[in-house]
């Protein structure tokens, strides 16, 4: 059983925002119960997958905590029940997938610090491990992978993991790392959207 | 050498399956002859190099039993000589590739109880191990993966990998174990298509 | 810190070469600076990644060695600097994408035998090694990945890594090993695509 740390409930969260992004995804694409469930599952536990196989922890993660597979599967059920509201309201779902993608990148960060990997190696693990389940969800619903269009995914990931390992190397207590960086990431995140932040462009302006 | 057992003949037919309709799909699309070869092998081996890699089990599978590539480079010749009689025989293709789903589940949920993981997370793995290698197949020839659309692929995939860990529980033979929830999961394939039968749809009847 | 012989020095030429074409194919999408950075270090280490995953070489080399991500993110920058010259320079791309193709072919038929695989199973490593990072690329850009088009590119791969594994048997000194196999993979190709040679077509001719 998984001891519930702030860092727990906070990868919980972010599973849960993944699947519920996922689910959503698929009945976009009006994919059936099994189809939606393994977009969720997928969406879900992408990110971390790659992660723990990059860096050899096999078997990955979401084979020894039995939980993650009842999380998705309630989340998945809950996703169709509820799918006209959750629809309705698409900017939850921004959120939800802001969430997970600062929760993740954390986990991500921080299994490469574990394992004595150079800082900025440790940042892209963690930006891998973000984006990763996103960017599966987007493939297999066939679509271009959201971290590629013009909101500055990435960046928020970057700057976030950029944050955990300076806090990290100062020695604050790990609570607060966890907390501070997954907050970096979702208020960037946020801000860039609200306020259209991009980067720079260096294409000529598109044909019109 | 890989030793004869029921299990062993069984994964050997499973890839002959799935390298046969890996060769068709890619003839379909006009490949060559590597392509073709590429497409069968991955086809083939695919399901089972995401089980050995999701549970830390390295060098993958494929890569110490030099059969498997021999295997597959016959049935691609195969395939290619006889193009016109495979084509013709569609709903064999179909038989082959749902017995492929059948063993390979099977050898997914074997290697998660072998494991010690959790009997939902081996039945995760097996219907991970049965679909994955054509979910690859479809993306790499660009269609849209099968298991996502309305015949219940998964359905029987996940029906079979309950009865292996159902059986095996009751420590019934391992070879009754392998024949038995194969055929429960070609029979629940074909029964599906046959009667048309589909997971309850809760999206409104398509715009026509 | 990586030591820099022959071996070392065609592992970083084939980063820079992929780095480049990854680049080239993001900046032909419109991707925005990170998505750039992430196609271009996606083709340089997808391939290298795979080989090191398959055969459970864990951590994967990138992350040890960090010299590719800077390398990388040197190239991306670069890229787009120069990304007029470099889209006039349409042929250079084609020959860093084969220098990287022969070189990271060499890396994974050498980790083959190495790791006492089967000389077949060790080829296809090779193959896999070589070509995986441009299928990612064409995957992520949504492009029918150039593998499976009509230039013969594994073959060139597979006789290269074939070239490997029999000069490896004769004790053949490994700088020139090296150097002779990825020179043939790259002649090879070089000259496949120069005299418009394919494999034997056993379509009928496409409709017109």
């Amino acid at each position: 059983m998984i001891e519930l740390s702030i860092f727990n409930i906070l990868d919980l969260l972010g599973t849960i925002a993944f699947a519920i992004s996922g689910a959503l995804s698929a009945m976009n694409r009006r994919l059936d119960l099994f189809g939606i469930f393994i977009i969720a599952f997928v969406t879900a536990i992408g990110g971390g997958t790659l992660r723990d196989v990059l860096i050899g922890s096999t078997p990955v993660n979401w084979m020894e905590n039995i939980i993650y597979i009842y999380l998705i599967g309630t989340v998945t059920i809950f996703s169709i029940v509820f799918r006209n509201k959750l629809n309705y309201l698409k900017k939850s779902l921004f959120l939800f997938d802001t969430i997970g993608l600062g929760v993740f990148t954390i986990t991500g960060v921080e299994m490469g610090v574990k394992n004595d990997l150079d800082p900025i190696i440790s940042i892209a693990l963690g930006a891998m491990t973000g984006t990763f389940g996103g960017v599966i969800r987007d493939i297999l619903c066939n679509e271009i992978p959201v971290i590629f269009r013009k909101e500055i995914y990435a960046t928020a990931c970057i700057i976030g993991a950029l944050a955990f390992v300076i806090l990290d190397s100062f020695e604050v207590s790990t609570d607060i790392t966890y907390i501070a960086t997954s907050l970096t990431v979702i208020v960037i995140r946020l801000l860039v959207v609200k306020y259209h932040i991009s980067l720079p462009s260096f294409y000529p302006s598109p044909r019109s």
